[in-house]
């Protein structure tokens, strides 16, 4: 507890492809330059604004695909140019997180890093909000690696889960990680949820940098070689050539896997504010505004007969009717139609399209 | 039997307005000249080559709306210009009839008529094709109003039903017409399947110009009237104007319920070549050549774990994924994904676009 009010930073993930929003998400405009609940404002606008209440704009960062640097700069001017760092290869989000924690212990020693995806949504802004204070207080009190848990409302099968249990030396409200779970079938999830021992992994952390960089070192040895190098170089004018020669040797792997899964000191701090990872078409019946019948519209939509559908068009009608379960997107050079339950397939199809050599519907 | 040879002449009924099949079939340009099947020819061009090889071009008359008379003249430029007849008003069947019936017989006198509508298919053209001179044969020979009968091949409840019997003063393969049946419940329509005593009312008819004409007469009495009147105005400078100011005069029906029902001297021969009205989008699968999965394919389509749909489409890109039982109909400004068994709704949604004054989407 040598530093116990550091700096309080964010780092935004923004490289991920949204494979699963296909067609709408491509490889050049990803889920999180979108906004897939049609209120204008793009995921990765609404995870900074998750934040910039109570974290400086100069002092959030957002690690990204080079390719999405134009993406960024247009959705978030308020952003400083050197907090935008543009890995040159994906390597997953432990290496990611490195990166980040590299320039911002170079910049700031020892600050506090509240980690987010770009692309979630939440409902109670001000509830998570308070959440992510309360597990930043939690970091810089307890040199935890914490991570967000979210109290479960019914057994979904596509997040990991988390074990968690009380622990007399943390303090109220946070406590231990038991163990990581990989997304489970519906009768594991089930006896999750039931048990009351359990909570949804929502990818988001918050940790000091010197924690978590001691983490890698322990853990992902060649990963923290690159990630001292980074770290002497950032803001150098040496650094944009060090990160594009190291940064693609880092492991391939995720900070769950890498880290998480074998550190020590893991707690979690249960929130209850709305969270959806928003993991594929269907999720939008969950996340956004829908008709009387269950259906989610986006565009001009007339329906017949049709219940528990998400359409996302544009300006052309689209019509449904007697549908049940089904996922229409229109846009200008491809159209998906999908049953609800066959949605984890769709990257099947993307998968045919780069085999066709037709990338450029990806 | 005054005239046993008279002229052959063939009516193809184009008017319709084939709201089925939208959004494809529009107001504009209606299923009868579009090419449903993806071969390249229009339900039209092909009712015209099933006729052309016995009657001669100058001996067919196409009956439809004058708005189609441009798309007609394209798509049928070996059919004289005289032969095309414009309704001013859509009346049904049976005064779309009179009107070229009243043509014929000013032109040819007694001669008879091979009546057809333009947006059926038939896969044994040859078969077909013995199957009216064999009805235009027993029409001059017994003087009777000759329907072509269908045998059916499974219970559809889309289609009328004829009730046929055995009669000793007929030709062999002729017989005598029983009843008309309106379209079925799947029940009935099981027990006249397996009864072996009903056929399907195929909308072909065949006659003489004097025996469809004293029918006429006898059923429809107001339709007769103006029939005379036109009979006696055609080929004169008069002809247009009174087209224009009686025809929308008929009453408006059907042949079959106008006359056909009522009629005494009625009879059917059976065929069997491979005929369809092709009613609506999910007959495309049994007319047309579907994929191993049974799924019609017209575009650009892509299919993970799809089966029984259709697929119409343009240059886009259609993606589909688990579904089962779908149509989906891609155009330029509207787009159609509607379930199989909910087919027969797609008119409601024309519906709702006329009362949304929506016509340019009709």
């Amino acid at each position: 507890m040598e530093n116990p009010n550091p700096i309080l930073t964010a780092v935004i993930m923004a490289g991920g492809k949204g494979e699963r929003f296909w067609p709408k998400s491509r490889i050049r405009c990803p889920k999180q330059f979108l906004s897939l609940t049609g209120d204008g404002e793009t995921m990765l606008q609404k995870t900074f604004q998750r934040i910039s209440g109570f974290v400086e704009p100069a002092h959030i960062f957002i690690v990204t695909n080079g390719e999405y640097m134009p993406l960024v700069r247009e959705q978030l001017p308020d952003v400083p140019e050197e907090n935008l760092l543009a890995e040159p290869a994906p390597r997953n989000t432990a290496p990611c997180i490195s990166l980040a924690a590299a320039v911002i212990a170079k910049r700031y020693g020892d600050a506090t890093m509240i980690v987010l995806p770009a692309d979630h949504l939440v409902r109670h802004e001000e509830i998570c909000a308070d959440v992510l204070l309360r597990a930043a207080s939690a970091a810089a009190e307890t040199d935890s690696l914490v991570t967000i848990g979210i109290t479960p409302t019914y057994p979904e099968t596509g997040y990991g889960y988390i074990a968690f249990s009380r622990a007399k030396n943390l303090p109220r409200g946070v406590y231990h990680v038991e163990s990581f779970k990989e997304k489970p079938d519906i009768e594991t999830a089930r006896s999750y949820v039931n048990s009351g021992d359990y909570l949804w992994n929502s990818g988001m952390f918050v940790w000091k940098t010197n924690v978590f960089l001691d983490a890698v070192r322990k853990y992902l040895p060649a990963a923290y070689e690159i990630t001292e190098e980074l770290q002497s170089a950032c803001d150098t004018p040496d650094f944009e050539n060090v990160l594009q020669k190291r940064f693609p040797d880092m492991p391939s792997i995720s900070v769950d896997f890498g880290i998480l899964e074998k550190a020590e000191r893991i707690c979690t701090i249960p929130g209850s504010f709305g969270w959806d990872d928003v993991g594929s078409w269907p999720a939008l019946r969950r996340v956004a505004k829908t008709d009387t019948n269950g259906n989610y519209r986006d565009g001009d939509i007339l329906t017949i007969g049709t219940k528990n559908c998400v359409f996302s068009g544009r300006e052309k009608l689209i019509a449904a009717v007697g549908l049940e379960n089904i996922v229409v997107v229109d846009t200008e050079d491809a159209l998906l139609v999908c049953d609800i339950d066959a949605a984890q397939n769709i990257k099947k199809i993307t998968e045919m399209l780069r085999e066709q050599g037709r990338g450029e519907l990806l």
